[in-house]
């Protein structure tokens, strides 16, 4: 199997491409292969190609995009993690399980127990980052897409949106068992696979009381078994028990 | 919420029982508790109990043991996760989400690609350090079962017993999709929940052709959709899609 590499401007056969820096860097200089050298390319956006290194300079790398190659199928349901922002470390493994356990989309969400502000996610160039960690765990775990990580919003701009779409899409929210009076179990949920779905997660300390009873009038509230599980740990549990339930995985 | 410790001694209502070191140390060092403080504490085999810290001496803690409290449910499924030993941290991580997760017992397996051998793990204590993550994880997510971590074996020697099982439990060895020729995908698995199950995951390198052959006879082999999964994330995926499927999460 060739070495992948993330290249955002293949389209079709004969293309020659640049590749992004990081991926320039990976090939030159951890891979360290050669013009010539046979690899794969992905756009990001589903098309994964067969290629050749063309053209490799001081800080720039060409390839010729070749056949379209048959990427790892999709799911067919277009999950938006909605994820309430955890601490550094934490959150960047979330971004990573996130994109290798199939999401669509990722929706970073300041709530009243993150401890963050939108001001410091922008001044640390965390989108950027989260970004970076999406493109890294496509190439690890063999998708073709590249899920977005969307500009943080605040939890109360999150629910308007959930409200203003005219269809309006499924939306989860996961709650510990004893938060809310009408708490679903996964399993009652239908197993009729949604379109789409988003799934809301809380930060380490938890949804507020303000945030259950906001969240209720725009989402589903399930719970994940009577135990206490962490937060970080909570998407790929979420995502995958979903998954498995509308036969995705 | 009181504070729940792991007191392996508590079997009924009365009962004056000393707590094991480290829980002794964690009750007065980090928690600072004096006589008199409620607490909670379980026994590890699923009785979870109301108790008052009754002495507390220089290296020991004693409690008496109050009301039977009602316990978080267990799951009806009784699943083994028989584990191909990861390196040191990431092993440690799987034991701590085996146990959130739900599983009874934890079997450690020394694979082909298992980077270490029966003798090295017994040399670094390594079961008794797997256990201390049991009981501590056990304490974060609520459970009163503290899941034995049994001794590691070699891949062979757990093929056997699985053969030797007079009424064979479903084992389930969790493979790559291209792997082997016969593999089901989880939703083709039968939906009725058994009374037990073993889960086989693999170390880091996957199986061996060698070892996958020998699995065959002895287990399903099903694969976790398309996408390459990290090892260390690959027993919660399973489970949590395995419990979902039998309708336990």
């Amino acid at each position: 199997m060739h070495a992948r590499f993330h290249a955002p401007d293949a389209e079709r056969d004969g293309d020659i491409v640049s590749l992004p820096d990081e991926e320039a860097q990976h090939l030159t200089r951890v891979l360290r292969l050669k013009i010539g050298a046979s690899i794969r390319v992905f756009n990001g956006r589903g098309a994964e190609f067969d290629a050749v290194v063309e053209h490799v300079g001081k800080n720039a790398v060409q390839v010729r995009v070749g056949h379209l190659c048959n990427a790892v199928p999709e799911s067919r349901v277009a999950v938006t993690l909605a994820q309430g922002v955890l601490k550094a470390d934490k959150m960047d493994d979330v971004i990573r399980d996130a994109v290798m356990i199939g999401v669509t989309a990722i929706q970073p969400v300041v709530t009243a127990r993150s401890e963050v502000t939108l001001q410091s996610l922008a001044r640390g160039h965390r989108q950027e980052r989260w970004q970076r960690i999406a493109v890294s765990s496509a190439k690890q775990c063999g998708r073709a897409v590249v899920p977005p990580v969307l500009e943080s919003r605040l939890f109360d701009s999150v629910v308007a949106s959930l409200q203003d779409l005219a269809l309006p899409q499924p939306a989860l929210m996961c709650v510990e068992p004893s938060a809310a009076a009408e708490v679903l179990s996964l399993t009652d949920l239908d197993t009729t696979a949604p379109r789409q779905a988003t799934v809301l997660v809380g930060p380490e300390g938890g949804w507020t009381p303000e945030e259950l009873e906001k969240g209720a009038a725009v989402s589903r509230q399930v719970t994940l078994g009577a135990r206490t599980l962490r937060a970080d740990a909570m998407p790929l549990i979420a995502i995958t028990a979903l998954l498995m339930h509308w036969r995705e995985l």
